[in-house]
């Protein structure tokens, strides 16, 4: 169809920190009709910049900034609340949003997509995982025809720094995690990163665009990195491994079910999550056709991040229709049930029969040890081992160390983490 | 807007091939309302299959086939012509056009989505490039905001094929070759992938997305990898690198101008380029903002490329808007001038003054010299040696080794391969 001649796009932001000053610079830049008309954020005065356009209009309220006649609503100011009523009040007016707001998305994204189809306006959130690796849109539509039954990935660029830290220098996570601190890369309380808040509601996103099925966020089991030792490194390589922090989610199996989980994870040196080094982050997506697909990148930052705002902003600006408003599937349960080999590492104060006593409850619930790891040196009364076992259900190697861990020999509880072949 | 109530989308496929079978079924199983209504295929007695809907018209005539009341035409057939024709029947008649023919579209894209806009209807050909790796939308939809400055990739999995395999296991180009032959990897007459050919096709296009270039395909340099040799890998090791068939373009330096190559390279083994292995391909893409991102996965085959192909009939037959048709500027030269580090094997009838001779011209040229690297037990009369040379500008390399060329202890030519670093 020929192009229709538009009025320009009129942008409201709310949010002026790093993305937001981001998403500002880069439409002044963009040679399409776009403006920014209105900029929200508390104490606006000190916020307040010489290099915007004199007309845009600086407020602290909401209602003043969506009465600028606007068409695109952009959310940046993160967290639950305000971000879901701003976003509800501006698709009941028919204005469009887009937001990097994974909280949100994750919680509300179907509900905010029903009401933005009601009232004939879009809702998008690229940025919401990934930064500024267009994930999102690659499996809504560069891969709208296959059936995906798998998304994996690396979603926390500050995990993954941590991690990538340990294994190049084995440095300890405390040292890495001050680094990254220090950096900028993980902010003063780390834990919605560390142990992996952050990456289950990025992983619920994923699921809700890849099988259409809506998950809690909080219902994705999630274990923290800050158990891994520079030790686990040795022993990972050992197994021709490195560790990272994997979310990972499946709709194979049951129908209408989710697998899903957030952890760190042995992964072969050979797998491109391995090779994910830094802040980057990185997508692999399994389809029935398509095989593997995989999307890398810059996974958080203004800059990047800004990017996927504005190609948004521009996919509404030229008249895109919106995204597929298919009904989703709403779970309550999420299944943490992968069949994997594991990995697990003991610290024991030493005497003979551990093994044989360990071996006997791996051997009491059918799971098979793969090779037994130590390296020597350790004193006998804080000695650590490493046992691989061969794919075993979650549940049961769950069931299992539970046994394990009731004995009187660990110093340390026993730390297990997924092999991902 | 809410979803228009629309009629099923009526598909007509010319070529019943292994993309266009895989097409056919994927058609099948898509829930969507778009009906395979008609095929096109030399000798169609013989074409005609069992598993595909009674009701689809088997055809040789392309006026027949178009005469089927058809929204969406997908060209299959792959070469110039009558492809080129075809889609222009189509796309006049205000049929839209899918196809992953990366020959017409290096050559004709933008002339042909003119005509789509004309007449109301839309050209995709996400299959051009990669297969099924959805790295045109990316680029044109996800990357839009950015501008970007560099595209490479590994574009021709049949190099990648032979080039892994000699990597792996010493293998000599011809084994290699022969081997990827039998397996389907390669054509009979495999020299458009070994010469580049293929990739410098679909680099055209990939300039044509990111950076609004039309150049013609043939301008593009492109070196064989047929002089690659196992001594390569051993001497490329060392310098810590590998080697792969890289395409690379980019639009940096004069406005309006287009530096683009093809050819066996040396990549770093920690490059994402490094970790490409058999058919796969790889698509790297830099940008202002949001630095590079990297687009991987199954870059032939019938499954991957229908996923491609059946993506680009959703979005049409959803609505959704045709990609951009911003002008393009159109360039007849593209320069080859990298200014990057080089590889450089010499194969030579020994005796005392060679490297003095060769460090001469080098000098003479203002080229330095990283390293020389010389493997024994190599038969004076044919002795093999690299020398590395720090970053130079690709014509005055070539400028020097036209004149080492023409000395006269050469057994092989002199064989160049930049380093990408």
């Amino acid at each position: 169809m020929p192009d229709v001649k538009r009025r320009p796009c009129r942008v409201a932001l709310a949010g002026f920190g790093t993305v937001g000053q981001s998403v500002a610079r880069l439409l002044q830049q963009t040679p399409e009709d776009v403006d920014l008309v209105a900029v929200l954020n508390r104490r606006v005065a000190g916020k307040r910049v010489d290099w915007l356009d004199g007309r845009v209009r600086w407020t602290e309220s909401i209602d003043d900034l969506l009465a600028a006649d606007v068409d695109v609503f952009v959310e940046l100011i993160g967290g639950r609340d305000p971000a879901e009523t701003w976003m509800t009040m501006a698709l009941a007016r028919g204005i469009s949003v887009v937001t990097a707001n994974k909280q949100v998305i994750a919680h509300e994204g179907p509900s905010l997509r029903a009401l933005a189809a009601a009232r004939g306006c879009q809702l998008r959130f690229e940025g919401s995982v990934a930064g500024g690796v267009p994930v999102i849109r690659a499996i809504e539509s560069g891969l709208a025809s296959d059936t995906l039954t798998q998304v994996a990935g690396i979603l926390n660029g500050t995990c993954n720094y941590i991690l990538t830290r340990m294994e190049a220098d084995g440095a300890g996570f405390d040292t890495a995690l001050k680094e990254a601190q220090g950096l900028g890369f993980a902010e003063a309380d780390p834990s919605q990163d560390i142990d992996g808040g952050d990456a289950r509601a990025k992983l619920a996103i994923l699921a809700l665009v890849a099988f259409g099925i809506q998950a809690p966020a909080e219902a994705i089991a999630a274990r923290s990195i800050a158990c891994v030792t520079p030790l686990d490194f040795q022993y990972a390589n050992r197994l021709h491994c490195t560790i990272r922090q994997v979310a990972r989610a499946t709709s194979a199996g049951t129908p209408g079910t989710l697998t899903a989980a957030v952890g760190p994870s042995l992964v072969p040196l050979t797998s491109p999550l391995a090779r994910v080094q830094g802040s980057e982050n990185l997508v692999t997506v399994k389809g029935q056709f398509g095989g593997e697909t995989s999307f890398g990148g810059r996974g958080a930052g203004g800059d990047p991040t800004a990017v996927a705002v504005v190609s948004d902003i521009l996919a509404i600006a030229r008249g895109a229709r919106p995204p597929s408003t298919a009904p989703f599937r709403r779970v309550e349960h999420v299944s943490a049930a992968f069949a994997t080999p594991y990995y697990v590492r003991f610290t024991v104060s030493d005497r003979p029969g551990i093994i044989a006593a360990l071996a006997a409850v791996f051997a009491a619930h059918g799971i098979n040890i793969d090779a037994i790891l130590q390296e020597p040196g350790f004193p006998a009364d804080r000695r650590p081992f490493v046992v691989s076992l061969d794919a075993a259900p979650s549940e049961v190697l769950e069931t299992a160390l539970a046994e394990i861990g009731a004995l009187d020999f660990h110093v340390v509880p026993p730390f297990a983490m997924p092999v991902l072949l």
